[in-house]
C-alpha cells in the first residue's frame, strides 16, 4: 500500500496499520507530538486504519486542524466535567473555534464565574485520569435510544439532524459518550494546559425561539508558556475590546428592548462614521463614483431574478405572509443599482460607470453569530457596482483594490489585511447560480488579475458569493478572530439575470461584467477595529472631540470659550472646559477621553497671548502662539495624519 | 325654537321647517347659492328638517364643506354614468378629495382615456335629467339585500364594517342609489361644470391584498371660468409635476419588481439629498445639536414602552410570528434617542440635550395613499429630539421654529407654508395616551408658545400626535394638495414612559420634557416640493450638475477639459462636453438638464484667455475672465443664492 506523505514521499506501508503506526515509522518525535491524522484531505483520529493507497499528513498542535482538534478535545473534558458536576447538565454543540473552545450547556441552575474554578478542577482530574478517547460509529436507533436514555434532548435532536445514510459516530472517554463527528486527540491527559475564559448566553442553533443556553469558553494548549501568553494577550486585548471601549467613550451602547445586533450610536460614535462615510462618498466621488440612493427594501419579485430569493432567502429578514405580498429587507444592495442602470439606454462611451451608496443592509444573523460591531443584523457598507465591458474589467478591478489600498494606508490599517481569494465549491453547487463555464472563465480571470497585482492570498473553496468569485480582505480583530472587511467580486452571472445591456461600437447589444466592491466595507465593523486598533486613541481627524480648552483659574474662563470659539470657526471640533476643578483633575478626564489636544491658558498665557498645549500621547509640548497650534491642527486634520 | 346662525344672530323658526326653508327664510340669493348645512358642527342635506334649537350655518360652494359636497355629488353622477355605461361596474368608494373627486370602481375590462369622454358624455345627460338627490335611512338587512341584489359586492363589504347601531343610509338619484353617509346637493342638476382628469390604479381599502380597481379622478365647479382656470393651472401644474421632472431629470424611478413607495433616486437624485443632508446637519451641528445615529427596527419591546405598538401598530411594517420574535421597522426615531438619553446620568447643567439624527423611517402606508416623493413607505426624516427642564421649553421651542425657518428661507419655501396647530380629539380618546391634565397643560403651554411667536395658525382637532400637540408647518404641492412639511411637537408623556430623569439644581430627580423636531422635514417630500417650486432648475448649490464647459471645435476640446477640471478642483460640479456636435445642440441639452452655467469655449475664448458664459435663465452673459466666473459661482454656490 502506497502512502503519499506532505513532501511528496511515498513510503511503502503494509495494509491495515494506523495513522499513529506510520507516524511512528516516519520518526519517534512526529509519533509524540501527533495528535489526529489527515488522509486524502479529511482529518481522521490517530488509530484510523489505513487500507488503501493515499495521502497522509500526521497532524501536530502547529498545524491549524491539529490545534482545532486539540481544542475540540478539550471541550469534550469540559462538558465530561460538567454533566459530573451538575447535575441534568444537558449538552447541546461544543465545537472548536478559530481562538480556543466552547461548550452550549442547558444547566438547571443558572452558573456563575465562580463555578469556572469548580469546572477547571473537575477538568484537571479527567486530564489527569488520562482516559484513552475511543470513537465507535452506531446506527441512528442506537445513538437515539442511548441519548434519550442519559436525557441528553438536544443530542436527540442533533441525531435528527444528520441527513440520512451519514454515519452517526460517537466518542468516549472513562465513562463520558458524546455524539462527535471527531477527530480527536487519543488520551485526555495530553490537554493539559487550559483554562475557562468566559460565560455567555447562545440560543440552541443560533435559534432565538429556543432556550437561551449557558456558553463556556475555553482555551487550551500543550506547553504552559504557551497559556500564559494567550492569557496575558487575551487581558491586554480585554483592554482593547471595542465593546468594552465603545461603551466607555459614548461611542455605541446596546438596549436589550431594541434587540441583537442594532446597536445605538451615541454622539462620538455618530461623528465618527460621519466622518468616515463622508470622506469614503468623497474620495469615490473623486475617482468617478456617481452616488446613489435605492431602498432598503423590495418585494420579493426583485431578489427572485436576482436569484437571492432562491439561494439567499435564509439570510434576509422577510416581512409579509403571501407570495404576492413579501417584502424583504435588502442583504445587498446590487440589484437596486442595477434597476438604475437598466432605467437608461447605454453606450460603450458611457462606460465604465461606478454607482456608490452608502448602503443599509440587513442580514438574519444567528443571535450565536452577531458581535459587537463586527457582526450585526442592521449595517452600513460603502458598496458599489462598476459595470463595464469586457476590456475595462482588469483595470477596473485594479482600480477597486486600490482604492481600498488607499483607505486602508489613510486608516493605518493595511498592514494587518490579508487576502483571500473565494471560490466556488464544485460539490455544492446548489449554492451557485448553476453555470461551470461562467464560473471556469470568471475564477480563471480573477487568478489571472489577482498575480497581475501581485497580490499574497490563500484560495479558499466555497467562500465565492453565489455570483461570482471573491477577493476578500481580512483582518483579525484584537482577539485574533479573522473577518472580512472588504471585498471585490466579478460577476458575469447577474448582467444575464437583469438582462443588462450596452450598445458596442459596433452597434451590436452587449453583456456588461459587474464588479460588486465596497470600499472601506462596513463602517461599523471597520469603526470596531479602529477603536481596538487605536485603544481608542483616534487619529485626531476621526475624533469626536479634538481639542479641549481650558481654564486654568475662574480668571481665565472667557478666554478658553473665545479660542475654542476659535478653533469652531475653522473647522476644528473644539469644547471649553471651564468647570471650576483642579488643572490635573480636568487633564485626568480629557486623558481618559482620549482627546488628542488639551489647550491650558492660565494668567500667563493670557498675558503673552499663546496657549499652552498638551498632547494625550506626548504630554506637555510647551506653550506656543495660537496661530502655531492652528496651524499644526488643521495640517494634522487635513493629512489626516495617523 | 331659536337658531343661531353664523353671525351669532338668533332667529326664531317653527319647528319642522328643513334647512332649505331658513335659508330661503334669510335672503333669497343665500337660497340660491345654498348646497348643504351644517347644524352644530354636522354637515346636512338642504332638506334636512330642524326640529330643536340649534346652531346652524348654510354652505355654498365657498364654504369647503360646500365644495366637498359638490364633488361628492359630482363624483355620484360620475359612478351613475359607469353603471349605465360598463355592464357589471363594481363600486367601491368615492369620496370628495381637497382637489375634486374620484370613484374607485371594478370594470370588466380595462378602460382607457377614450372612454373618460363616453362617461363625461354620460354625466352630462345625468345633469341635464336634473334627478333631485334623496337621502333613506334603511336597516342593514335591507341595505345588505339591494346591494347584494344588485351584484355590488365592495358596498356589501362596506356595509359589513359600519359599526353595529350606526344609521346606514342610501342617496337616490333617478335609478341610481349609492351607499352614502352624505349630505349631498339637492338635484344633479346643480354639477354644471366637469371634467374626468385621469385614470390610475388602487387597491380596495388601499391593501395591497385585494384586487386592483380603476381610480378615476374628476374635477367640477359651479362656473365654467372656475372650470377653466382650474384645467389651465392643471396643464401648468403637470409640467411641474415631481414624477415627471424627477424621471426626466435623472433623479429618481420606480421599478414594479421593487415595489410602491420605494423610489430609487438615480446619481442626480442622489446628489441633491447628499447636499440637503450634510448642510441640514452641518447647521444643527452648529445650533448645538448632537447627531445619533440608531437602529431603523427593533423588537416590539421597545414601542410597548413608548406606545406606538398600543396607538401606532397599523402603521408600521412589523416582521416575526410571535410576540417574542417581532421586530419592526421604526415609525419614529424618539424612543431610540430617549435610549441614547438613558445611558448616562444628567444633571441640570447638561440640558437642553439636542439630538439629531439623519434618520430612515418606515410607514405602512396604504398603496391609494402613497404618492410620488411625497408620501412614501420609506423615507429619511431630519429627526430630531430636544431634552430640556420645563424652563428652557419655550426658548428650545422657538430655536426649533427658527431652525425651521431659516431652512425654508433658503429653499425659498417660506413664503409657501402655513401653519397649524394639532390638537387632541377629546372625542377620540382610544388614539392618545391617557392623561388629560396632560393633554390640557401641553396644548394651553403650546397655544401660549404659538402666540408669543405671533403665528398665524389655524387649529385642527384630532391632529396631535398620540403623545403631544404638534405645530405643524404645511406645504401644498403643485397640484394644491396639503402636506406636512415640518413638524414641532412638545411632549410631557413620553419622559414619564421612559423614566428619563435628569438632577436638577436641588439634588432632585426630575421629568425632562422633550421636543420632538423635524428641521427640513422628509428630505424626499422636500425634494419633491423643490422640483415643482422650481420647475427642475433648482438653485446652483443644489443642482447636480452646476457648469457645463463646452468645446466649440475639436480645437478646443482639451481647453474645455482644463477648464472643468479647474472647476472640479474649486468644489464646482462641473462636466465637460466635448462631443463633435453643433454647439446649439449641446446647449439645446443642457437648458433641458437645467444646468445653471454652460461655458463655452471656442478659438477665440481660447485665445483671448476668457469663457463665453450661458445662463439657464438670463441666455448668453458675453465673455469674461475665468476668475471672474470662478468668484461669481463659488459665491453663489456659498451664498445659497435661489
Amino acid at each position: 500500500m502506497k502512502i503519499t506523505l506532505k513532501d511528496n514521499k511515498i513510503i511503502d506501508v503494509t495494509k491495515g496499520q494506523t495513522v499513529a503506526q506510520v507516524a511512528s515509522s516516519i520518526s519517534e518525535s512526529l509519533c509524540k507530538s501527533a495528535l489526529i491524522g489527515l488522509v486524502d484531505d479529511k482529518p481522521v483520529d490517530l488509530d484510523y486504519v489505513l487500507n488503501r493507497d493515499c495521502n497522509l499528513q500526521v497532524l501536530t498542535i502547529k498545524d491549524s486542524l491539529g490545534q482545532k482538534a486539540f481544542w475540540h478535545t478539550a471541550t469534550h473534558i469540559l462538558a465530561q466535567a460538567c454533566t459530573k458536576l451538575f447535575k441534568n447538565a444537558k449538552l447541546a454543540t461544543g465545537p472548536a473555534t478559530e481562538n480556543g473552545f466552547f461548550y452550549d450547556i442547558e444547566f438547571e441552575n443558572s452558573i456563575t464565574q465562580e463555578d469556572l474554578s469548580k469546572i477547571e478542577n473537575e477538568m484537571a482530574k479527567i486530564v489527569k485520569a488520562d482516559y484513552a478517547i475511543k470513537r465507535t460509529e452506531v446506527s441512528r436507533a442506537d445513538a437515539l435510544e442511548q441519548f434519550k436514555k442519559s436525557g441528553q434532548k438536544y443530542k436527540v435532536l442533533l441525531i435528527d439532524d444528520i441527513p440520512k445514510g451519514e454515519a452517526i459516530s460517537l466518542y468516549t472517554q472513562g465513562d463520558f459518550v458524546d455524539l462527535c463527528e471527531g477527530p480527536h486527540l487519543p488520551r485526555t491527559g495530553l490537554v493539559k494546559h487550559f483554562k475557562l475564559t468566559q460565560l455567555a448566553g447562545a440560543y440552541f442553533k443560533g435559534d432565538q425561539s429556543q432556550k437561551m443556553l449557558t456558553r463556556i469558553y475555553g482555551i487550551a494548549y500543550e506547553k504552559k508558556q504557551d497559556l500564559e501568553q494567550y492569557l496575558t494577550n487575551l487581558e491586554e486585548a480585554k483592554k482593547r475590546d471595542h465593546q468594552k471601549l465603545g461603551r466607555e467613550l459614548g461611542i455605541f451602547s446596546t438596549v436589550e428592548c431594541v434587540g441583537q445586533g442594532l446597536p445605538l450610536f451615541a454622539p462620538n460614535g455618530a461623528k465618527i462614521l460621519q466622518t468616515l462615510i463622508r470622506w469614503v462618498e468623497d474620495e469615490e466621488e473623486r475617482r468617478g463614483y456617481v452616488l446613489t440612493r435605492t431602498p432598503i427594501m423590495a418585494k420579493s419579485d426583485l431578489y427572485k431574478i436576482s436569484g437571492h430569493w432562491d439561494k439567499y432567502r435564509d439570510g434576509m429578514l422577510v416581512l409579509g405572509d403571501s407570495d404576492s405580498n413579501y417584502l424583504a429587507m435588502r442583504p445587498m444592495t446590487c440589484p437596486f443599482q442595477f434597476f438604475i442602470y437598466k432605467n437608461g439606454l447605454h453606450s460603450y462611451r458611457d462606460l465604465p460607470i461606478r454607482y456608490a451608496e452608502t448602503s443599509t443592509l440587513m442580514r438574519n444573523e444567528d443571535s450565536g453569530e452577531m458581535h459587537g460591531l463586527i457582526r450585526l443584523k442592521q449595517f452600513t457598507l460603502s458598496d458599489g457596482h462598476i459595470i463595464c465591458t469586457p476590456q475595462q474589467m482588469e483595470a477596473e478591478f485594479k482600480n477597486a483594490v486600490e482604492l481600498a489600498y488607499y483607505l486602508l494606508d489613510t486608516l493605518g490599517l493595511r498592514q494587518d489585511v490579508t487576502f483571500r481569494f473565494g471560490k466556488h465549491d464544485p460539490n455544492n453547487l446548489s449554492k451557485y447560480i448553476d453555470n461551470p463555464t461562467m464560473w471556469q472563465t470568471a475564477e480563471t480571470k480573477m487568478k489571472e488579475m489577482l498575480d497581475a497585482l501581485n497580490l499574497k492570498y490563500c484560495e479558499t473553496v466555497g467562500d465565492a458569493a453565489f455570483y461570482g468569485p471573491k477577493l476578500d480582505i481580512q483582518i483579525r480583530n484584537v482577539y485574533g478572530k479573522e473577518d472580512t472587511l472588504i471585498t471585490v467580486q466579478i460577476d458575469f452571472a447577474l448582467p444575464e439575470r437583469f438582462d443588462m445591456e450596452y450598445t458596442d461600437a459596433d452597434g451590436i447589444k452587449k453583456r456588461p461584467i459587474v464588479i460588486h466592491r465596497s470600499s472601506l466595507g462596513c463602517y461599523e465593523r471597520t469603526l470596531a477595529l479602529l477603536i481596538e486598533k487605536y485603544a481608542g486613541a483616534f487619529p485626531t481627524w476621526l475624533c469626536p472631540k479634538q481639542v479641549i480648552v481650558m481654564s486654568l483659574t475662574d480668571r481665565t474662563a472667557m478666554d478658553a470659550d473665545v479660542i475654542q470659539k476659535k478653533l469652531l470657526s475653522i473647522g476644528v471640533r473644539a469644547v471649553s472646559d471651564n468647570r471650576s476643578e483642579k488643572i490635573g483633575y480636568k487633564i485626568r478626564e480629557a486623558q481618559l477621553e482620549k482627546v488628542p489636544y488639551m489647550l491650558i491658558i492660565g494668567d500667563k498665557e493670557k498675558e503673552q497671548g499663546v496657549v499652552a498645549v498638551r498632547d494625550r500621547r506626548q504630554g506637555d509640548l510647551g506653550t506656543m502662539s495660537f496661530s502655531h497650534f492652528e496651524q499644526k491642527i488643521v495640517e494634522e486634520i487635513k493629512n489626516k495624519t495617523i
